[in-house]
């Protein structure tokens, strides 16, 4: 198994603002493109996400990951609406052993989601792939993407691509 | 009086590690490029930093400011060399209070550098570019670039630079 991060940050490195808050996201101009999205998602087995992420996905009203499994880190059960067209799962594991329950059931390539779960994979040495998209704004305060690490993790850009809308999104390949 | 911000980061957004460490930057490649740097100093009137950044560049004992006027953020004088070859002089000002001296000496552009500084420029509005070079590098902890706002600042991004070594320059303009 593999992890891939496909997220977008302010230039501040944010990924929420205090208390949650996506207005410096979802109210700003999206321009046309859906960034590789839909593209990213059909790639990858299975989504690995914290509790808090999870239930703000639900909280849109959106599902927008198909049938791909779903594990949801959290040591409570999910309560799923009747009629939920998903598949998701909660489960209380560290990332090695989410890793080992993917290479059970033969889902590669895993898309982690949400600050906490990032960091906890990254620190585990379990992310391959980072795709951040910038917004051009600071918010100054609230979720961050990155954490405290025990060592310095080196990349290789992949791919650098500005939209019109100024939005920028950027590729890394995690090498050490 | 308006400044700029020219600065590299790590992908995590911080402009030193622990205790000042620079070791992720000038030990990384820096490809055979300036980065824009000569000619980015060669278009201000004057720098503005901190003591412990301009300590910093005292002592990497490189001088690469020419004749440059260099306001030191400090409340202590500066010591400094025999045949010393720019010009620095410490104040205790605010970010306005250092604008009005500046319109009184004829300053117009105007570089602000070091992670405090350049914060408190922010906060005060007194910024309108930001040139941020990022490398492909997360060090997890450090001295950021970015702190807390007041309120978002909205940017509008003047083009994107990905360099053959991974490194990527970003220009924001200010907009709000």
């Amino acid at each position: 198994m593999h992890a891939s991060v496909y997220i977008a940050t302010s230039l501040d490195g944010f990924i929420a603002g205090e208390d949650g808050d996506l207005e410096w996201l979802t109210g700003a101009d999206p321009g046309d493109s859906d960034y590789g999205f839909a593209e990213f998602v059909a790639s990858v087995d299975a989504l690995v996400m914290g509790r808090n992420t999870f239930d703000f996905v639900m909280a849109t009203g959106e599902w927008v990951y198909g049938d791909k499994p779903i594990f949801v880190l959290s040591h409570r059960p999910l309560d799923l609406p009747n009629g939920f067209p998903g598949r998701a799962e909660s489960m209380e594991l560290s990332p090695h052993a989410v890793a080992a329950e993917c290479d059970r059931r033969g889902l590669d390539h895993v898309y982690v989601d949400g600050g906490e779960t990032i960091q906890s994979f990254l620190r585990a040495g379990l992310v391959r792939r980072i795709i951040i998209t910038r917004l051009p704004v600071l918010i100054g305060s609230g979720i961050p993407l990155f954490g405290p690490l025990r060592a310095d993790i080196d990349l290789a850009l992949v791919r650098s691509t500005p939209y019109e809308n100024g939005w920028i999104q950027d590729e890394y390949e995690v090498v050490s």
